[in-house]
């Protein structure tokens, strides 16, 4: 057998399963994997070996618990923890705070069986300055934000599934930067309680895995329906291939993944279209970037009045541009997100899913190659308006651009059938891999 | 003068800031009426005076510092402050919480110039057992719940304005039982960010007040709109009469609320029509309910698996009828809502707002006139369907029922027409007290 941290969940749990593999083997496995690689990829705010290690040994002495019986989980760190820090990046001011109860999400998996080991990377509250943390397959490279950890250590094989969140890309960008599957389940639909909160109008829980499996063995543990490892569809999926204004933003790299995939899925027997976006749509990025500052503004009010000298620079200036929006702005942008809303499901009619960019390309390189000069870990354009449809969304991996890197493309389904968006992954995975 | 506690919020202002009036005046002055009911009422879970009195002469030798300067606000506990602990109406499972910072609409009020006063009191989790909370008007009956607290500190007179929630009917019932003025703005606008998670899909900030002036004051400092003292509308506003089904199941004294209101406002030259809802309308109660309940599960997860002995059997109910709701019915309820969340905006067409039923009726008996047989702080099926819908609403006292205890209606707006509904209160007030 491979070393147990290279399993995949849904692998993982047929070792453990079969009583070939103990969750505490497991578990100590990716701890090893940690010690190795930690120094370099800077994952984790916070870790906890030896609860970690405790509770698989309780799991391994009793009956199988649940779903995620035994497998390790890395948890965003502006999730709440009852059992570990929770400083939403930003120690300055959540230093050493513990809150009373976990987040949903998280008492969710864990009644599953799922271990947390720590908590992951994140910029502070989830929009500051970049942070150190490397790309899972390249440490000269950024692994993205805001799921930076997250999507680090999944890719790494420190942990083979990983919460994160998204308001913007924080989920999907880092995800194709890293080679993983990522998903941004429909908006509303999994509890946000105990995330902190940024976007009442965005923000949701964000899953991370190297595998389509993983990221559904998840989705359904929150949403409480069973798992069974689907097998492909019945006939192949219905594509609206779209290729909106703001691709031309991205990378050539990032619009070569979307030609790549629409070629493999054409042969593989997909019923392939375009899917034009009317003139109101070209307006969504921007509109969801002024959304995101007026609202950011207002969630994020107690840390700004209360330890401003505490927040980055760039935390302040989210926070600074929204104050600037008048309300009457921010009401006419959200009636244009709900109008667009609407007439979204109309254009894409019967399709399956629709096939788009997921990041502006490769990972950019990050803090190790850089020093001071590292600004950036990418922008968040290529989701802004996915996130702002309400839409749940899927990236695979699908191309390798000019550094070697991967570059994923991004499935978006329609409200609710998230489900169906993770077959038609399934699927685009397979195909792309044979 | 009167004494200072009996003053509006927008009385106080003039009064302070004509400098004939302290904010240490005014604050000592509704702590002496705390002081003299609470005994009775059973308001408050979390006070604490003499921080109160340090602000206001701290607020008294400086500038002017907002809308709100120097005046005492009660808090709901199931919203985070950092200055006083915060136990969701939960001290089994909350007891000694403090949280790291104050909740998005603290911050944002603070930052205004108010004084929180306290916490107050509420049910567990807002949605648990019957709390002791008499009614502001009248010792042996309840406040309604959950925002009991608040609707009774501020009919009391105990201070001039509150924040409660609602994720169904938690501010408006309450503030009909109590004969004040409510509102649940328009869902989503306002930041929930601190505010304990119950439904994702509904939870929103209360405003309480004894006057629509005041809530309106409290909604500027909100959404960042200057606040004026409205004149009445240039024209008679457009009226749309709501008789919905489950109006059948309220008591007569809250229907003839209707009919009066109706009726009143025809004599004052509003333009009146009925507003029939067609049969898919009639499910949205219930879809409510169901809705809640599958979110209540997954929000309090935490609570329910760690702390399953802590939590009354209300909440257990609700958490455990959650569970049992499939995947499938909650994402079906989620577009009929949807659906109707359309169909109705269609519905209303150019009314400026609808005229409905705010409460079952008069605020029923409660813990210290029925004892142990006290077990319902009545019925939240007024507003289910509203809260759903996402529109804003706002209560303004208009009957008297059959023991004397004030019945109010509901006024509801447009979708983001939070002002304008506010426009119509401001004119529906003053024509019921003329």
């Amino acid at each position: 057998m491979s070393e147990p941290y290279e399993l995949t969940a849904c692998q993982a749990l047929a070792e453990l399963r079969g009583r070939r593999l103990s969750s505490e083997e497991l578990i100590a496995s990716c701890l090893r994997r940690i010690a190795e690689l930690e120094p370099t990829l800077e994952a984790w705010a916070h870790l906890d070996p030896p609860r970690a290690l405790e509770r698989a040994r309780a799991l391994d002495a009793g009956a199988p618990s649940g779903p995620l019986h035994g497998l390790p989980l890395g948890v965003k760190d502006v999730i709440d923890t009852a059992e570990f820090l929770t400083e939403h990046g930003c120690p300055a001011v959540f230093g050493g705070s513990r809150p009373k109860s976990d987040a949903a999400c998280v008492a969710l998996a864990s009644r599953a069986g799922a271990i947390t080991l720590g908590k992951t990377v994140t910029q502070a509250f989830a929009c500051g300055a970049p942070v150190r943390t490397a790309n899972g397959l390249d440490p000269d490279r950024t692994s993205g934000g805001s799921s930076a950890g997250s999507a680090a250590a999944v890719a790494a094989k420190m942990i083979p599934i990983a919460f994160g969140t998204q308001s913007a890309s924080s989920t999907i960008r880092p995800a194709s930067y890293n080679g993983l599957v990522g998903m941004r389940p429909s908006m509303g639909l999994i509890s946000t309680a105990g995330m902190k909160c940024l976007n009442p109008s965005f923000d949701t829980l964000g899953l991370l895995a190297r595998d389509v499996s993983d990221v559904e063995l998840l989705w359904c543990t929150q949403v409480g329906v069973p798992f069974e490892r689907a097998g492909l569809p019945a006939r192949p999926p219905r594509i609206a291939v779209c290729r909106a204004p703001w691709t031309a933003a991205a990378d050539q790299s990032a619009r070569d993944a979307v030609d790549k995939a629409e070629r493999c899925f054409a042969l593989a027997g997909a019923e392939i279209r375009d899917l034009p976006l009317p003139e109101p749509f070209g307006r969504l990025v921007e509109a969801h970037e002024r959304i995101q500052s007026y609202e950011a503004a207002r969630s994020y009010a107690a840390e700004y009045f209360q330890h401003a000298g505490a927040l980055d620079e760039q935390v302040t200036a989210l926070i600074e541009t929204g104050f600037g929006i008048p309300f009457e702005e921010y009401l006419q942008l959200q009636k244009l997100a709900a109008g667009a809303r609407r007439e979204f499901g109309v254009l894409v009619g019967d399709a399956d899913c629709v096939l788009t960019t997921a990041a502006p390309g490769e990972a950019p390189l990050g803090a190790r190659a850089l020093g001071p000069a590292f600004k950036s870990m990418g922008s968040p354009n290529q989701s802004r308006a996915w996130t702002l449809l309400h839409l749940p969304a899927v990236t695979v991996p699908c191309h390798t651009g000019p550094s070697g890197m991967p570059v994923g493309i991004q499935l978006i389904g329609g409200f609710g059938a998230d489900r169906r968006v993770l077959r038609v992954a399934h699927w685009a995975a397979a195909v792309l891999s044979s």
